[in-house]
This record gives structure tokens, sequence and C-alpha cells, in this order.
């Protein structure tokens, strides 16, 4: 297969040297040029990213709200576009109302103007498109369900949307194993429907399930709501089809439970949003149906009772604990005025949702009852609802799912996502709440106890300049303080990616960069995002 | 830091133009010349590796063994051990009893010719010797627990042995989240005896416990009897501190269950056995300590009977089910005979060995009894023996643990670590049996059922070549045609890395080959492992 000749990839040790020592090394900071005459922006460039904009404005477009330069890609020529239309007839738009969707991201905090939509449907057709792109030096934006909530899955500039929804065929089930290997572009609920029907279910889970691909969902190390029981895809994720960026497809979509054969490559690629090459097929281990799941929404007095709640159910319950999620009251009242939700247990500051799955009804309903026994006698819960008929269960759930919706009615968004030591997790709300006082509409929290994962929102009715400046750099400072990560599950996409080094090392970071250059030599693979800087 | 320039890393694409394209490269297969003036060797260079010799012999050199060639690093002087004794005073061993066993591996199938022996005891000191080596151009050899099957762990040549024996202290542990921080060099045994008193356990149990370090264990991405609950250390090893090839120290030992903060570099060195950077500590989610454990051993009539036995246990036992292990009558047969140890339950083909770990041991019970009555009525089973105290738990585990112990008294072992869909997994055996006759002493197979990996070995009173003619390379074309892995959790070490392709695709080797040029270019770290030609 011929490999068109790149830029040489600079070694490790040049690439320091360029770039300096450790000690003094920085993202870049100088304010970027602006890519066009256009809109002037009023916000900083690298700053008020990862804010939502409420849905009835219209969304300004990215390079130019930021006023970011535009990197020397090749412009998208006649010529180019007939190449594609003849590649995938039918499959390559450059319809201005089919592509205004691909351009904004679901939040519609950020939007690019690429002019051209690629439909591939087989890895094959993937790799043909790229490796065009690669010899023509065309910017591709790989695309999947476009839920992502750090801009990561829609253009900056003009990039080539490359979206995986026509690679949706699933390609095999083993029900000895539970091993599932299907095209990048399934929607993670169809999967699961299908799995269900034969006594599985996908690993993870999450709100966006009705629209996200599970190709997205590895590109991005998708957490959600099972990884308490399930752990992370870097587990249950055994083996990936991924198209490189000369168009290099590289096969190792094993069906094994374990291989010790070399390097695991495919781990590189999960969690790299699509920046190191684009997933094109996973086979991934799917859990048995559990035979039986029920749910317990509580009242806690206090955030050292939420805790509490969580080390004494995870002793009781053991291993049929499946989920823990924790919200504050905010949440709930954003739910209930926005979304006309209905919370069934009212007066109290926190609460929390705890997920029991089992094969066996009559042992999980004793274990169960026998911790809520416990929670109430030791006053740790002090009012709560249980459900175990799917219809009540689904109810419940859509309380803590639809927080995330519920916020982007309630005015501009500022929202982090934020990994702590369990015993943390709340004081960041708490100080954030005092800091800002007046100045924000709502201070809320929200997230995975189980994981040590805290969605932080802060509203206010417009985009304030100095409100932006009494949360940043003050969030990531804290979080860092306690050796938090800033990403605990969105990624970094185009939001967070200069805000990289609060949570890991200036060695770690020049190595990622490394692995870019080689992988990508000339860094047409979703461009602006993950990396603070690309040599 | 100063970092000494190394040869210029080569870009994938001019490796790939270097070695051909990928439709006919193949590892190199030009006999290899030998080191010295030595023992002429009767095996075949790159066969026979992975054989085990019986105890009673001395164990020639590798290097003469198979006649290879030493690359081109630098010979250790005597200003070389005045650096490093100076450096760690009393922990730079040249003491040839001292080096004689750390030369040698477990099996006593390969033996290296090392002359010294570092025992560092912190990063900063592997750090230093790492640095001094890169500058030297001197080759070093990381070393765990030494417990290794594939011959990854012990010299090829003069190599360095880089011990991790003194670098065995806990760092911390939380027991909120149960995440445990420890140097590299702790004892696996030591480690869950630590969790123990703690409530909790390591989630990965194996053999070589008393003896493996969690730092090899990692390199290695070692499976083990747990994997099957607990998932491999891809999942629960949540952070690494790795010293590079040229000293300097990557610290990405977090400790927190998510984080989404970039690429995940630590993947990368879990399994790559020593060659892309030395593991100096480790950060890993531990699970509670099971309240209840019960162990059933239960004998079966045929294989599809195995089968179906698991399948029923892990429909009706579910999330307490962790471990399904099997093994054929030849193994308990090596087992009393060597070890005297004696078969509870008799006159079976094969054997079952099913853990339960639960929170609840009046459900476990409930729930193991049941299944029994279901296994036994339905004629999957015909005799068995249950355990719930610790005593007889471990003696039940020991009939399995001990199968490769008893394996080295039987004679010349060749020794194969196969994943495979699970109904396919006995096959091989039988085939095997079949093909070998008379010519092999016993073929035997065992494993952990529940993750597709079958241990298979074959006996004979000594070494012979039409024998291993007979064996290879059939068995790894078999594994081949049923897209299994040839090295399922032993890894590649020195003893299988020329059967890489067989498991893997030239795409990927290539790739991998790359990584390893960029992260040690000049290619110190555990020379002539993992992988089949290094550029």
């Amino acid at each position: 297969m011929g490999i068109p000749a790149g830029p040489a990839v600079l070694s490790w040790s040049r690439l320091k040297r360029l770039l300096g020592s450790y000690g003094t090394w920085r993202p870049p900071s100088a304010a970027p040029e602006r890519c066009r005459a256009a809109v002037g922006s009023r916000l900083r460039p690298d700053r008020a990213l990862h804010t939502a904009r409420p849905r009835c404005r219209q969304v300004p477009l990215t390079c130019e709200r930021y006023g970011l330069r535009r990197l020397p890609f090749g412009r998208l020529s006649r010529q180019d576009v007939g190449f594609f239309q003849g590649l995938m007839p039918g499959r390559a738009s450059t319809d201005p109302e089919e592509l205004k969707q691909s351009n904004v991201d679901w939040l519609k905090s950020v939007r690019g103007c690429s002019e051209l939509l690629l439909k591939p449907k087989t890895a094959a057709e993937v790799s043909q498109v790229l490796r065009y792109c690669h010899e023509r030096n065309l910017a591709v934006n790989p695309q999947g369900g476009n839920t992502g909530l750090v801009g990561g899955s829609v253009p900056v500039f003009d990039e080539i949307i490359l979206s995986t929804a026509l690679m949706n065929q699933i390609i095999s089930f083993d029900p000895v194993s539970g091993i599932l290997v299907c095209q990048a572009g399934c929607i993670l609920e169809k999967l699961n429907e299908f799995l269900e029907e034969r006594g599985f279910i996908m690993p993870l889970d999450l709100g966006a399930k009705g629209s996200c691909h599970i190709g997205g969902n590895v590109a991005t190390n998708a957490g959600g709501l099972r990884l308490l029981r399930y752990g992370s895809l870097r587990g249950t994720v055994l083996g990936l089809e991924v198209v490189l960026a000369d168009g290099t497809v590289l096969d190792c979509l094993a069906s094994l439970r374990k291989d010790n054969t070399g390097y695991d490559l495919k781990q590189l690629f999960i969690g790299s949003e699509g920046t190191l090459g684009v997933i094109t097929a996973v086979s991934i281990l799917c859990p048995q149906k559990p035979k039986a799941v029920s749910l317990a929404f509580l009242g806690c007095q206090d955030f050292s009772r939420v805790q509490e709640t969580f080390t004494t159910c995870r002793a009781m319950l053991g291993e049929i604990l499946s989920a823990y999620e924790f919200m504050d009251e905010k949440c709930m009242e954003l739910v209930e005025k926005h979304l006309g939700l209905s919370n069934p247990v009212r007066g109290s500051p926190f609460y929390v949702l705890i997920e029991t799955s089992g094969s066996n009804s009559t042992h999980d309903e004793e274990k169960l009852n026998s911790f809520l026994e416990q929670a109430m006698t030791a006053g740790l819960v002090t009012d709560g609802t249980v459900a175990v008929d799917d219809k009540k269960i689904k109810t419940l759930w859509s309380l803590r799912e639809r927080i995330t919706e519920a916020l982007t009615h309630d005015g501009c968004v500022y929202k982090y996502d934020i990994s702590l030591p369990v015993g943390k997790l709340y004081d960041l709300v708490t100080d954030m709440r005092a800091r800002l006082g007046q100045r924000a509409k709502n201070v809320v929290g929200y997230g995975h106890m189980g994981d040590g994962n805290l969605h932080l929102n802060i509203t206010a009715e417009s985009y304030s300049h100095s409100l932006l400046d009494a949360i940043e750099p003050f969030v990531y400072e804290w979080t860092a303080r306690y050796n938090g990560s800033i990403s605990a599950e969105h990624g970094l996409g185009f939001k967070k990616k200069q805000f990289i080094q609060y949570s890991k090392p200036n060695e770690a970071v020049f190595l990622m960069q490394h692995f870019k250059a080689m992988l990508d030599p000339k860094g047409i693979l979703n461009p602006y995002k993950t990396l603070p800087y690309s040599p």
C-alpha cells in the first residue's frame, strides 16, 4: 500500500529541545490571530470555551468567536468534492441544511463551517477518504452521534465531517462469551436493545444513549452510569478496527478476553477523541442482563451522610450494587422547573440514587431491605422511595439523567466535569457557591459518587466575563490541589485542551504530542482538539 | 533535564519503506550468527524456545543454545561498575552467586550472562541508572520476581539486571476508594495480606503470588485466577510511574477512577514487558474482600459438559461467580504423581473448579446449592466436593495452581498459552494428542475456562527436534485459524516474539516497532524481547 511521504516526524528529544525545558514549557498563550475578517469577539480567546448558550440564539462560528487561526490545511476544491461524490454517490453531501446540524454541537456552544459531510459505510471507504485527505492535506472531523460536551465532535473551521452514521451494522454476537462485534456507528441504545433480547446488556449506559454511537463512546472513553459495576471501556473493549491518518487500516478487532501478544495498540485510540485514527468497528465484552433490578431514590440531610450512605451500601449490597449517583436539591429544582418532572422525595439538601442488579430478586430484595433499614436507623437517609418495575425505574432514572438538559434551559451554563477523592467531592461546589455569591444564578453539583466524579455546573442569565474570571482558573487550581482530574469522563475536545497541564505533567503532554506527530504527521485528524499544541 | 541525543527516530512511513510492503514482510528468518566461539547448538535457532528443561541439568546459555548475535551495545567496564557502586553502595552486585539466580528463569529454560545486578530503591535511582545506560549504550534487563514463563525476565546476553526487589514500599491506601499505591517491587501476596487486614483484596491472583512483583505483573499484564470477576489490569490499574529509556520519569500515578485528560499513556507500558520503560510504582483499584467464599471441585464426563456447566453456573451464580477453572485428568495424575497431592474426586476425564465470592454467605450457599442440584440433575457433573473453610479451599486451589510445577517434574515441557473461543478450547488438546501419539509423554490441557484461556502443555523424556516439528507451526496455525491468541496471558518475552504475526497483523507489528523506536531509540530496554525485529 502506497504511503505518501509526510513531514519528517520529530524525535522526542528534538521536540523537547524545540519546545524548551520541561520546567518552563507552557501551552502557547499569545492571543491567536483571527482567520478571516469577521465579527469581533468580546471573549478572551482561550477562555469561556466550556459554556453553553441558551438555545434560542444563533450559535456564533467558533473560529470567529474565539479569534482562532486556521492551520495551513488544503482548501476543499470542486475536484475534491467530485472525487468524494464519485467514491460514495449520494453520501457526500454539500447540502447546507444537512451540514447545519453537523456543524453545531448538541449544547449549541460551538459551530464550524464545514462544507462537506461524508457518510462512508465501510472501513475500506474510510480508508480511501483518509488516504485522499492525507495526500491533499485536507483536515477531517470524525463525528459519531455528536453528543459530546466539550466541542470535540464538530469542526472548528472547515474540516470535512466524516460521519459514522451509516456504519451501523452488527457484525457478530457470541452468546457464550457475550462478545459483540459491530460497526462504529451503531447507536448505543439500539445495541442494548439487541443484546437485551439475547439476555445481555451493554457494559455502559449514559444519558445520550438514544443518539450516541459506540464508536464515539470508545473514541471519548465514555464513562456513564454503569462504570461502577462493569468497569471502564479500557477493560471491556476487546478489539478495535481503526483507520489511521494515512488510510492504513489497523485491524485489531480481536474477540478474545485475553491477548498478550505485543503492545495493546487499541488503548491509544480509546479516549483519543478521533485525533489519532478513526474507529470503524468495535469488539466489546457484554455482561449478562441482570434478572433483577431495583432502584432506591433517597434523601440525605448533608453530604457527609451521602458519603456514609455510599460506604454502607457498598459494604451491604456488595456485588449487586450497580450505580450510586448523587445530586443536590438545586438539580432537582431545575428538572422540576424546566422539564416538569416530579421529585417523589422532597425536603432534602441531597438525593442519592442507588441501583442494584443481581441474579436473584429475593436475595437482592433482602440485601436492599437490610441496607435501607440500617441507613434509616442510623439516620443516614431521611426519606426515600424504591422501584422494582421498569416504568418507575425509568422515571426515577430520568430525574438524574435529564439534569444536563434542564441546565441548558436555565441560561448560560459553565460546565465542569471533575474527578476528585470522594471525600472532597462536594467541597468544590460549596466553595464555588460561596465564592460566586449573587453573581451566579445557580451553582449545582451532581454525579457519579462511586467513581469520584462530580459534574459542577454554574448558570447565569447571560455570559459574563467577570463571572468566568471568578470561576477560572480557581476551579482548575482547586482540582489540581487535590490531585483531581479536570476531565473525568467528558474528554478535552476543543474546550478543555488548554487546561490539560492541571492534570498531566509536562513529560506526559510531550509524549502525547509525539504520539500525535507520529501517527498523524500532517495533523489532519480532528485538529484543534485534545492537545494544547501540536508540533 | 538533559536528554542525550540518540539516533534519529524513523518516521513510520520510512520504517515501512525500509522493511518492505505489508504484504511481503516477514520476521527475519536468516539464521542468526553466534556471538562467541561457543558450544554448538543442535536446536534450530528460533525454535524450541518455549520448552523447559528438567531441573537437574545445567541450563545452557541462551545466546549459545540458540546461536544468537549480540546487538552492538556497550560492554560493561570497570568504570561503569564503579559508577553504579558509587550511586548505590552495597546494591550494585557483581557477586557470581547472586547473579547466578538472577540470570536464570524459574523454568530453568533460559540463561543470560549478566555481570551486574542493580537494586535501586527509588524511581530517582532508576532514572539515574537509565540515563547513564542510555548515554553509555548499555543494555538493561528489568526484573521483578523472575516468575515469567516466556524468558522475558532474564538477560539473553550480558544486559545489566535492574531488579525491583528493594522497591517494596506501600505508598498509600485509601479505604474509602480502595485505591492502593505502591512501589513496583511489592510482592503480590504481601500486598494481598496488607489489604485483607483492611477489608480489601488485590484484583488479581496467580500461582506465583508468593514471589511475583506487582510491577512485573503490570509489565506483563498478568491475568490469573480473578480476571473473570474483577477484569484485567487494563481496567484496574489507575496510574503508573514509569522511567523511560533516557531516564525521564513519567509520573502518571493518578489515584482516580476516571481521568479523560489526553491519551492514556500508562496502557502502553502495561504488557510491554519492560521494553518501553521501567515501571517503578503502581496505583491500583482493589475490590472489597468478599465476606463469603466457597469452592466447588467437580468432575465432568466430557468437555461439552464442562462448557455447559460453565454457561449454567454463569447464569445461576451470576454476580458471585469469581472463578471457573478446568483441568483434564492427566493434569490431576501429574499433581498426584509428582507433588503427592490428593484428588478428592476421582474417575472423571475433566475437573472444574468453581469459586463464588459474595457478601452474604446464606444467599451464596443457596445460589450454589441450586446450581449444584441443577448440574447434578441434568447430568452435567457426576461427582464433586464443596469447601467453605479457608484450609480446604486452599487445598483444593493448590490442585489447580500447582499444575505448572508438577509439569516441570515430568520431563522436558513444551508450553503453550492460548486464547480461543470457548467452544474450541479443548479441541486443540485433542487434536494435538492424536497428532503426537506415542511421541509425547503427556499432552495436558487446563486453564481459565471463563476467559477462553487454555494452557496446553506437552511433556517428553527429553528434548526432541522431530517432536517440536510435529507441534509447530501446527499449534500456531491451528490457533490462528480460529482467530485465537498465541499468548493469552504469559506474554511474548524472548520465547514467543517470533510468532507474533500469528495473532497480530503486520500493520500492528509495524506500529509497535515504531513505538519502541520512539521511546527507546537505542533499544537498550530488555532487548531481544517482545517484538520480532527492532529497527
